[in-house]
C-alpha cells in the first residue's frame, strides 16, 4: 500500500490527537508509520512522562531513534526523568552520535547513573565520541558501520550487508580493514554484486577513495559527503584506523545547520540559541552584544550631539533621523543576507568580494537615486521646503550606497579575515550606516541651515 | 590511494593555477580528482572559451555533471556561447533536472537551435520537465531510475544495478512496474542479496512505500527523503505512473536552499536574487520593498513631527532617537532570526507561537531592564540629567520588550497565515518598533517637559 503526504498528514493528525488523550498505544501505532524525526518532532511537546510510556511501547530501535531526535534539551530531560536502568536501554538503541550529545546536556548526577547502568563497551564508545571536540568529525560520526577483511569472499562481503544490524542497515559500503584496523579500501555493494561471490574482497575494492580525519571539520566533511554525492565518508583515527563513518544524511543535517548559523549573525547571535532555550539561557545568550550594541550606538548618538545647535533651530530635522538610519540599516542588511545566502550555497567564494562590492555599488547608486528623489519629494510636500527635501534626500541616497557595500562586502571581509562569521555582523553594519547616515544628512542641514532656519 | 581534505584543497590550488594558465588539458586532470560540483565552482569565473575547452576535454559524463553545477546564469550563458551540436551533446549528458533549468535560462533563438540539435527522446523529455512548475518535485526529480517488471528475477533485478548507467550508478533501489507503468513496489539491494537469485522480484519487493505527486512541494518531498533517511523517493505523474524519483542529495540541496529562503525574508527580499544576478536585475528585486519601506517609515516620522514642539525646547532628545529605534529594530530582527532558525531547522512548529511569545516576553523583560538601566545611566552622565536618563532608559527598556515578542512571533504568524515567509518581514518589524519606541520616548518626554527643558 503507498502513502502519499496527505496520508502521512492524516497520520500525524490522528497522533496528535491520541497525544491529546494520552493514549499511548495509539500514538506509538501512528509513530510506526512516521519517520522517527517527525515522531520525535511531535513528541517534542508532549509531558515527559507519556513520551516515556510511547518510547517504552515501541520497538527498541525505532524508541531509540525517536529518542535521538528529540531536542537536545527536552531528550536529555527525558533521560534524566527514567530510571537509570530503563534511561540506559533506551540509550543503548540511540544513534551513537545522538546519544553522546544527549549525555552531555544530562545533568551530572542523572548521567552518571545511567553511565553506571551501560555496558562497559557502549561506555567505553560513548566516552571516546564525547572526547571529539564539537563540530568535529568524529563528533558528528556514527561508530557502527560495515568491515570485512580484505581475505573475505564477495559472498561474504554481500552477507555482511544482508544480515547488516538494524542501525545501519541502509549501508551499502563495505569497508575492507586489515587486522590493526587500517582502512585498506571500500567496495560498493555495485561492486560486489557485479563481481563473482567466489571473488576475494580485496581484488573488487576500490583502493583510492577519500576519507576524513576525526579532527576535520564537520561542515568540510558534510560538504565532501554531498559534493561527491557519497552515501557515506570514512572517518580515520589518529592512528589511520577506520574510526567511524558520516552518513549523506547526517550530512545534510550538518549542512543545513550551517547555513542557519551563518545566517544568526545578521541578528548578531552565534547561532546557538535554540527555540528550546530556556529564557534566561537566551538573556545570557543575547545580552552582551545587545550591551554592546548600546555602546556602539553611542557614536551616533555623540554626532547627534554635536549637531545640537542645528536640531535646536530646525526641530523637523529630527523628524527624518530614524527615517534616515532605518533605511541605511535595511538596506544594509538586505545586501546582507543575499551577499551571506550567496556564500552559504557556495555560490560565491571569498575572492569574490571585489566583485560583490562593484555590484552593490552599482546597485546602491541606482536605488539611491529613486530612493532619495522619493524622500525627498516627501519631506518637500511634508514641509513644503524644497531645500529640507533635497537635504534629506540626498543624505538618504548616499547613505543607502554606503549601506549597500558595507553590507553585500561584510560577510566576504569577515571570512576573508578568518574569522567567524556569526560575529555581529548586524549590528556592527547598523552602527556603521547609522553614523554614515547622520553626520551626511545633519552635516548637510548645518552647511544649509541659515536657509533651512529661514 | 587516500585522499583526504589537505590533499582536496591542493589539488584545488593546482586547478587554479592551471585556470590562470588557461590549460585546460591539466584542468580537466584536476578536475578528475575533483567532485562535479566544485570543479563547477572554480570553472564559474573563468572565461566561457576557457570552460568549453575544458569541459569538451573531459570525459562526456563528467563534463555534463560539472555544466549541470555550473551557476544558472553561467550554464545557460556557456551552452548559448556553444555551437548548437557542441552545445546540444553536452546538454544530453547534464542530468535532466539540471538540463531543463538550464534551457529555460538561455535566450530564446539560441535555445531553439540547441533543441533542434537534441534528439527527440530528449527534446520530449526536457519538454515534459518543463511543463512542470518550479518548486514542484515534478521540476526537482530526475528521470533516470531503475525498473523491473514484477516477473523479473532477483538475479535479473541485481544485473540491473550492476548494470546501471553511470547517471544512477549509485542507485541502490530497483522499482517494480506495470506494463502500464504503475508503481508497484521498490526492492533495496539488500533486499535482493538476501533473497535467492532465482526469487521473483514481487516476492522480495516492499509494497508498503511512501510515494509523492509531480505536483507535491518539492520542498515535502525532500523533507520526507530527510526524515525517513531514503536514498531516494519516486515521484507519481497524474496516472499514478512513476515518472522520476528525487534523490537524497537533491533533496539536501533543495533544504538547503529552502532554509536560505526562510532566512531572506530579514532583509526583505524574496530569496531570489543570487550572486550572479545583474546588477540592474538586483535593482528591480529590492527597489520596490525598499520604496515600500520609506512609505512606512513615514509612520514614524509623522510621529515625530507630532513632537516637534518637544524636541525644538529639549534638541538634545533628538541625540537618542536613533539609538532606540536602532536598539529595538536589532534587538527584534535578533528573536526574528532566532524564531526563524527554529522554524527553518524544523524545531518549532507554527503552533508554538503562544510559547515563542512568552519565552520572549520574559527574555525581553530581563534585557529590556538591563538594557533600559545602562542607556539610562549613559544618558545621566553624558548630560548629568537623571531625568533624562530615566525617561531614555524606560522608553529602550519598553521598546526592546516590545521588538523581542514582535521578532519572535513574526515568523510564526506569517507562516500561520499561509503566507510565503520570505515577505518583507525585517521592514516591518523595524517599522513597527520604530513607532512604539519613537511614541513611547517622546511620549514621556512631552510629560516631562517642564522638567526636561528647566
Amino acid at each position: 500500500m503507498l502513502l502519499d503526504l496527505n496520508a502521512i498528514e492524516m497520520v500525524v493528525e490522528e497522533l496528535r490527537d491520541a497525544l491529546k488523550t494520552e493514549d499511548a498505544a495509539a500514538v506509538a501505532r501512528c509513530a510506526g508509520k512516521l519517520s522517527s524525526r517527525r515522531t520525535a518532532r511531535e513528541l517534542a511537546q508532549a509531558p515527559p512522562g507519556l513520551v516515556i510510556t510511547v518510547l517504552t511501547s515501541m520497538d527498541a530501535v525505532k524508541a531509540g531513534r525517536v529518542a535521538g531526535y528529540l531536542p537536545p534539551p527536552g531528550g536529555a530531560d527525558l533521560l534524566a526523568a527514567m530510571a537509570p536502568t530503563e534511561a540506559a536501554s533506551l540509550l543503548t538503541t540511540v544513534p551513537s552520535d545522538h546519544a553522546s550529545n544527549l549525555l552531555q546536556l544530562m545533568p551530572p548526577l542523572a548521567r552518571e547513573a545511567l553511565v553506571a547502568h551501560l555496558d562497559p563497551a557502549m561506555r567505553e564508545e560513548l566516552d571516546t565520541i564525547s572526547r571529539y571536540a564539537p563540530e568535529t568529525a568524529g563528533a558528528a560520526m556514527t561508530t557502527s558501520f560495515l568491515v570485512v577483511p580484505p581475505e573475505a569472499s564477495v559472498a561474504q562481503a554481500l552477507e555482511a550487508i544482508a544480515s547488516a544490524p538494524p542501525e545501519i542497515e541502509k549501508s551499502t559500503y563495505v569497508y575492507v580493514v586489515s587486522e590493526k584496523g587500517a582502512l585498506l579500501g571500500v567496495a560498493s555493494v555495485r561492486d560486489l554484486v557485479r563481481a563473482s561471490r567466489s571473488e576475494t574482497v580485496k581484488n573488487v575494492m576500490t583502493r583510492n577513495m577519500i576519507a576524513v580525519r576525526i579532527n576535520d571539520s564537520a561542515v568540510d566533511a558534510a560538504k565532501v559527503l554531498r559534493n561527491r554525492r557519497y552515501a557515506m565518508l570514512p572517518v580515520l583515527d589518529e592512528q589511520e584506523k577506520l574510526a567511524g563513518v558520516i552518513t549523506l544524511d547526517d550530512a545534510a543535517d550538518i549542512l543545513a545547520r550551517e547555513i542557519a548559523d551563518q545566517f544568526s549573525s545578521i541578528g548578531g547571535d552565534r547561532g546557538d540559541e535554540s527555540f528550546f532555550t530556556r529564557p534566561l539561557g537566551a538573556v545570557r545568550r543575547r545580552l552582551p552584544w545587545m550591551a554592546s550594541n548600546v555602546l556602539l550606538n553611542l557614536i551616533a548618538v555623540a554626532v547627534i550631539t554635536g549637531f545640537e545647535d542645528t536640531i535646536a533651530q530646525v526641530a523637523i530635522l529630527a523628524a527624518f533621523l530614524p527615517m534616515i538610519t532605518d533605511m541605511g540599516g535595511n538596506v544594509g542588511i538586505q545586501s546582507l543576507s543575499v551577499a551571506i545566502r550567496s556564500i552559504a550555497l557556495g555560490e560565491a567564494q571569498i575572492r569574490d568580494v571585489s566583485r560583490a562590492v562593484k555590484k552593490e555599488l552599482v546597485v546602491g547608486i541606482c536605488n539611491g537615486i529613486v530612493l532619495g528623489a522619493l524622500f525627498g519629494a516627501i519631506a518637500l510636500i511634508m514641509r513644503g521646503q524644497w531645500l529640507l527635501g533635497l537635504v534629506a534626500g540626498t543624505a538618504l541616497g548616499i547613505n543607502v550606497v554606503v549601506a549597500g557595500i558595507v553590507g553585500g562586502s561584510l560577510p566576504f571581509l569577515i571570512k576573508r579575515l578568518g574569522k567567524d562569521p556569526a560575529m555581529m555582523t548586524g549590528p556592527l553594519l547598523t552602527t556603521i550606516t547609522d553614523v554614515t547616515g547622520v553626520t551626511i544628512y545633519l552635516g548637510l542641514s548645518t552647511l544649509f541651515l541659515a536657509q533651512l532656519a529661514g
